[in-house]
């Protein structure tokens, strides 16, 4: 246990608070130390203001932990945030100030331009934006965010075909599970033998962070990817998993059409951590699946870990290039997972040290 | 009793069969006189060789028929066919052949250049077809086809707005519900908490059969129209209803972009049917649907007694024009409905007396 | 229109409210003139303020109307209750108190000694007890109710039985749906693939209700039946519709065993409504369903538009006497409907008049 | 890989032979060597011949292998078995008259006298049946059978009540899982918001089951518990885990009534395989959940990686003595686990060895 650094989780008792909980115990670098959640949960024992809602039990450890205020006094310097919006707002800023690295998986900054929206196998040079951060200046504290659920899987793949073919055009519709809302979420009556056509804001927050994701930085700030884009969000009773339908448009880097070998060659050969043993980070980032059928949520939501995204189904699109099917785990890969491989990234840099040395257990 | 025109059910002991039995029962024109199915269930009572799948119960008076070999000899001249492609497209053209006006739910003609792919609200004209069909030369029979469940819903929301603006490309993800599959069909294993990527030949016929469907007839044939479709098709764990997230660029019958005011009154009157009084045809063919999360299949599928197409979310397209959802009943409207309605036309249009005359009742 | 009588519903906006409105539109006798719903909704009109979930259309003149506060001044004289349990507690006798005949879906007074737990079909004599209610003498109000949804399709199947042989033992054990808990109610994260052995509160409650219902009156009191009882409740990821499997201990009323064919007899032969003709009353009451694998929720809950109570696979028991499973629709039969029949058979009793006369229409 | 057993799978391709591959691999005692399917599947490498449904990744050294025909020549000596009854009835006698120790999941000799139904925890020393199999005098080899998935949970759990208190009635009714019906086993379109309250042959195999398995070996033969019992079997929506609601009457070993802590004692001290070390017993085999809505199959079937029984809801039965709740994994537990542990146990008494020393790698 020695010489890990010790780390805090806000918003410790929902879907993704427990998510955090269940993929850090035995994680090699980080220890939780410290958990907070709502005025109601603080002072309770983990056991007593969480309905564990995860197929694994709760660390007997974590069980009995006293829950914190969500206050940076005494927290540890690293913080891992798995607040609602509104909260995260508010919170986050104050956890920046008093010093802390806040990983997070909350909306409310990732379109800020001194806020890096990253996936380390995506676009880890946008966490330079963190130096520009006034609290990083003023405590060593900053925030990081991870995208939503639903764009995460999609990135994943666009990326490697962005980087060797160029995007113009993307198209998108989803098929996504129900623990994307949390819980209680949505309601059971809602969804049992049914698909509901809408997900508040999740197809403007599609778009724009997947634009920024794939972007570039330049100078201080990002330049998101100049492609078009069109999302259709649907929620669907599917448990964990986000399924989606793709239609690209390539750009013209290679100056001739791109072959369908060349595509699953992009995807196969994807693999921009390798050498930097992250440990949360899956061997094979895209798996693509030669199965006429899949990838399924019931079946290929947990390859890499839950940290995979999958693809399958490629094949030429009557309107634009190409189009396959995407999926991954919402949850992990696209919630705590992110989060969690986003602090491995920033530790491998070197930018949790400063902020973090004085918790390291002698 | 008297003066309705006796009609026979091919295939009357699948799901699609049940359909038409349910639907046909009190139904003021037509009267089942003749069930016919496999050889397995032929000389059976009908409740010994159907597990009768629906919500309501099978009509006791049909529960008793007798199920006839499929065979022309012994059948009434007009037929309902509920047949798997393969031997629809062996038994489809004998009853044609023996002088019945068949009037087909299966796939195996309808893109035959002879054979009308018919929507009463959106091609009623395509019936011109059937009279170059030999059989009907010979002995009056004929073949008419409704769509597949995928393609109806969305070609009645298409229709409207390629009349008025015109449609240049459509952009469309189904999530099917697995009545469309029949029974057994889809094995629950693959389909609880889990979306199905993949349905075999199901992008095709979408694609082919909406673009004859909104196509035009020129002389003695079917000029489909020139727009360019993507179709990406998808199982959910949904009993009835499918579900697509559609997107389409406008044409410029206009000269000028189209408001949104002007796609919903195209939807709001459209009303091809007007003043024929078809009775399973919906007053309402395509129902606009105002609240931002719908329609939905649980809620939704019903709506015109199951006629009627709905449409909802309309919205402008980062692509595109416009974005929208569909929802129709696949087994309603997409299937055994589709195929009385198009029989309620063709009697509207005298089409069927020459074949049933002799079938009258007193 | 004329004549018929004005009906209030408190708690309009919930599922069960929402199911009252439903099941009253075109009722021959009551027509909806008053809607009541939490301080939250009152004043808006009831397309806004409640969400509507089933799967016909809200009643256009329902949408439009404007929610009254929940407050005995202005409202009918007939009030349908579909109120949470603590605040029925507080408001039902307030309405009774004002002259109203509360005819309530609520838990909160169904064992309370004065008054009636009703099923028509079963103790329509039961009804008696209002005339021992204070509000009755003061005001000519009172409060009737119908039992627990887990509870009624029980007792309908018990009934016959239980006037015929005897009933010592009953063990029961439910699969109930998720509508029974209303909406929000069921996360869906807590029930897609999943079974809940709990619902707070449900077993006590299906247990005092069965034998209150299936006791008799003596003089001013409900003796319950003698019967020893067991309830296992659970909730499964369906909509709509209670499944029970039950088995029973005979009493010994005909000093012999009991046979199949009697046990059928005695719910084919159960029909102690007929010739009252309530028009929401089903023609049989119990459905005997002879195929090896039914009731099932989705293909059966609808019989007898609903209130029906169904039964099927009756077999000896190893430990009692019989077993079978027997279904009922928990949101018609279960809750919205039978306090309408309740309403109907106070009107054929006269009870009603002296509460509603003045507010029928001239 | 050295002194690893050779082992064999017979039905390879459908849901249990997956399980088996699944849990065999990494197995420290077993190696399949040996794959073996239909007629249709013999020949074909496995990936080519099975429809792989679970949601890890077939290992890739058994997607290359060969199908090799059913026949004993050529297989090893220890075979798992996971055949449709009717085969098995055909096909396991052929391997042990071969020769070979046939570790059963099938259900066609589970109540044949000579043959031992076996849970490890439970009844080990029905074992003893083997030796008066003719197979085992005259090749060596014999028949060992698992229960059926809906028995062994329940089993598991009265098992330490039967002992310390006795048990003479038992009620039980069940709410399974769909994949125990195999792939494509139960349609989609009967399970999909529904109950099916009947499995065919199930309540009488879990009732005859239970009993031999809680019965004693006297002399050669099994004599059964003498207690009462009745089983009622539903399916329900749920990918994998059955769940049981029990009722049960206690004996009177002590003298006097049983207090819920005595209860609860009687599952935590449960450990007869304590200092047995078989890899894939469960360290406790049956885990008691205090929660009070636990257990459920979603969140605890993996529990002892799915192959303890879990309880829950102990409290008073108004009937018998005490209900609970009891779940268990269908598919391992309740088939291939259950089958790998009885294996295992064959091994550690020495009843391997004899068969299977040919088989040794040296």
């Amino acid at each position: 246990m020695r010489n890990k650094l010790q780390i805090g989780i806000l918003g410790a008792t929902g879907m993704v608070g427990q998510r955090f909980i269940q993929l850090l115990e035995n994680h090699p670098w980080f220890e939780i130390t410290w958990l907070a959640a709502s005025d109601r949960s603080s002072g309770k024992r983990y056991e007593d203001a969480a309905k564990w809602r995860l197929d694994t039990t709760c660390p007997e450890r974590i069980a009995k932990m006293v829950i914190s205020p969500a206050d940076p006094a005494g927290a540890p310097k690293i913080i891992f945030a798995a607040l609602d919006t509104d909260i995260a707002r508010e919170l986050e800023p104050r956890f920046a100030a008093a010093g802390c690295a806040v990983v997070s998986n909350s909306s409310a900054f990732r379109m800020h331009p001194n806020v890096p929206l990253v996936i380390p196998e995506v676009n880890a040079d946008h966490l330079h934006l963190i130096e520009d951060q006034s609290w990083r200046r003023e405590s060593g504290g900053y925030i990081v965010t991870n995208p939503n659920c639903s764009a995460i899987g999609l990135v994943m793949a666009l990326k490697p075909i962005e980087e060797r073919f160029g995007i113009e055009q993307i198209f998108v519709t989803t098929m996504q599970a129900v623990s994307g809302a949390g819980h209680p979420g949505v309601p059971s009556m809602d969804i049992l033998g049914n698909v509901v056509p809408f997900i508040r804001n999740e197809e403007e927050k599609m778009q724009e962070e997947t634009l920024k994701l794939l972007g570039q930085l330049q100078g201080d700030q990002i330049v998101p990817l100049a492609a078009r884009m069109s999302a259709h969000c649907n929620r669907v009773a599917v448990e964990d998993g986000h399924t989606e339908s793709v239609s690209i448009k390539l750009g013209n880097k290679l100056g001739r059409p791109v072959t369908r070998e060349e595509m699953l060659a992009a995807w196969a050969e994807f693999q921009p951590l390798a050498g930097q043993d992250l440990p949360t980070a899956p061997k094979q980032p895209v798996e693509w699946i030669a199965l006429e059928d899949r990838p399924q949520p019931r079946l290929d939501k947990n390859r890499g870990n839950g940290m995979a995204a999958s693809v399958g189904r490629l094949r030429p699109c009557g309107l634009l290039d190409w189009k396959f099917t995407v999926l991954s785990h919402n949850t992990i890969r696209g919630a705590a997972g992110a989060a969690i491989v986003n602090a491995e990234l920033l530790l491998s840099l070197g930018k949790l040290e400063p902020v973090a040395v004085a918790a390291l257990r002698a």
